[in-house]
């Protein structure tokens, strides 16, 4: 199994302006998640935040990244289009990518799935969450039990604008009365998606071991695959007997 | 637009040998529920129960029945064999099957979606049970808001082992802390298939107004369709030119 | 049963230059089709043009339109980034739409699917295709048997870039040796999206009768339904208790 | 990596009574297959046939296979209930389970999947087949361009009676004029099945390169998953602070 090259994309201004953030994630979310994913071995990991040129993501960076990891929030608006194009071709043509919590709203989500995906129910205020498992022999829940439970979080609930994920592996409860679709596949164009909802930047979720855990079954799940070489355009008749 | 002609089925025995029931139900959940459609307008509904002969449900019952409506609980194992098989064809030929809350683990279920569907967790303690609209341009949720709650219901929790919807509709919260798929869709054969989670037998479930609501939207949408006529076997060669 | 209000939107470009397109519409694609729709009794049908300002796309004719259909084909890059931003909106707030052959390369359909949709084989040698049913018991197929058998057509062979329908209906072969999905059923926020492959502007294929039961069809299909009424955005804790 | 423990099944009968066919598999379709497999490292392979004692399928025999390859055809009745229903209980436990061919008529595929698996349209006149790849990215394509181009087959057509697969990963073409769902990936239970069409006894199918690739491929992807541990049966309220 060849090493999967993973690069950690954080939008990094909550770090910097609120001191509550910066004390749980003294090295950013990024460096949080990207401390973890190193620690697993298999992984070459990366980061790349908004405020680098290109927001650290140059083609030279996309084409050492097998599975991007994006965390985004205050600042959807300020990553260029063009970079969210690119990011999006990426994918299409195999890159896979993993998007974090309020990543839903970001370009790169709405522009892969279509629907205006930042349109749900929420409230911060620090509820309990627990995350049930729906498909427990997907890979992406290696190691799980029926649950994983993270004592305080911002809730997300439905309805939540996305299309009907290709399959569904993770439902949150929330203890004020809301439930989300949290762990949530999808194959788009030669890549696959993974949405997964929990990391509000005021809590320490991602240093909570099963949703790290859950992380790294992602990226490898989202790595790409050989697959089969497809072309498109124009074909001529009688290529019948051709063979490929 | 032709009247839909519905069958509504109940093991009917909780009633009999259950006081609480019995005064919840004086007429049955059956009753309840065809009473409730009755009112409806546009539906010819009729009952039918698992200690009539052959559980009622003969080929001329069928045969008056567009979409089925089925309760069963404790007597699972008392459904003839081959009148649960009867019933799959049925589905399976185009005719509309409600399941209800326990009728999960009926043979009618298991046989048609072919996993264990009996599997699940649960807990009767009388818990608050709020069912989240998911796909809210689907027709099965037609005048709901956000969600319906139900003060006081058995709990369901995942893992339930269905395949995964065809479409996904309802997502129950519960007060102690899971989380259920509570409104299937399923399309098999020439057949719809609903699974409506609510409808514990100690609680007055099938008298609140949104699952009755629920309920008569589902025979609406479960109601078959004229489709297209397909032919199954051998077929010959060179059909190519003859058009159908 | 209420009146579906229908705006057939047709680029009308090739109608205008190639005399073997006018020959076969002399009205336009547009008009053929709306033409068939008007006397289907139950729906009232409008037209709308590229050319025309705002492409016929105002607010007050998207006002009254339940179902959009979309023809386009050489001009995808004339039509304005805001108008196709609004009808990805409204079908998003529940307005139906069917995509027709070559609009699957229009800015709609890919911004709404997310894809690269208009990448896909083709080859315009005017060749057989029959469009196989899939699913018999869907009302997109209603009346038809096993196939529709086109004599002529422009060819669109896989892979197609599109996510996995959430419904295939029908399955198309070609006598050059490809296949296509060819009715593809898409729930996108509260709409309905139906692409349908046929329509090669130099072949009469909108004067096919069971291609343009298809289309009815589709329209009945993708009218809104009310559904249900749901909310976005913060809300309050210990809402729990208030019910809707 | 751990090795995978594959049981390929046969009914091994037409290998006995038809020279055409023992002339083409000399060891019989379990023997080809097998021997495929054997030489591509990685995978630990024996076989089963269903005239040895309990098919050759004892619970030994089960709990040593991690992926079951299955191909039956005339004597689906023969295959004893319960042993039947033992692998379908295997399969929801988690072991793999790849159906070949006319194996779409069997007790194992019909009862994991509801449906009335043995309805299609079929023809055995040797006419020529190509499976076009319509999911690039999945891993069962791996290594495949296009298209597998199959000289001569029996035909297999639709409409056939599946639910929708949650995965469709091949569509094949055929010279007569239909088209089939040929490659069809579904998640039951916490095990994988794949459906892959191709193999007819009278040709030589399973000495076919790419059709050896795709089942390997396959055997590789319906292999189990650790996936998550879950529990089923009533549980008690309250548990919510207790972790897992």
């Amino acid at each position: 199994m060849t090493t999967i090259k993973v690069t950690v994309w954080n939008e990094y201004r909550h770090e910097k302006t609120n001191p509550q953030v910066a004390e749980i994630y003294p090295e950013g979310i990024h460096g949080a998640i990207a401390g973890h994913l190193r620690t697993a071995g298999e992984l070459d990991v990366s980061t790349a935040t908004l405020d680098e040129p290109e927001h650290g993501l140059t083609d030279e960076v996309l084409d050492r990244t097998d599975v991007l990891i994006w965390w985004g929030h205050l600042a959807h608006g300020d990553v260029r289009d063009d970079i969210a194009d690119k990011v999006r071709e990426r994918v299409l043509q195999g890159m896979g990518l993993i998007v974090l919590h309020s990543g839903h709203g970001s370009k790169v989500f709405e522009r892969l799935l279509g629907t205006r995906t930042g349109a749900l129910k929420w409230r911060d205020d620090g509820e309990r969450e627990r995350l049930w498992v729906i498909e427990h022999g997907h890979p992406i829940v290696d190691g799980l039990g029926d649950y994983i439970d993270i004592p305080k979080e911002e809730m997300y609930g439905e309805r939540f604008e996305i299309p009907a994920p290709d399959e569904l592996v993770l439902i949150s409860w929330f203890e004020g009365g809301e439930v989300f679709r949290s762990g949530c596949c999808y194959r788009r164009g030669k890549g696959k998606l993974f949405y997964f909802r929990p990391g509000h930047e005021t809590f320490p979720v991602y240093h909570h071991p099963q949703v790290l855990q859950v992380i790294h079954n992602a990226v490898k799940w989202a790595a790409p695959t050989r697959g089969a070489t497809v072309s498109y355009g124009r074909i001529a008749s009688g290529s019948l007997n051709g063979g490929q």
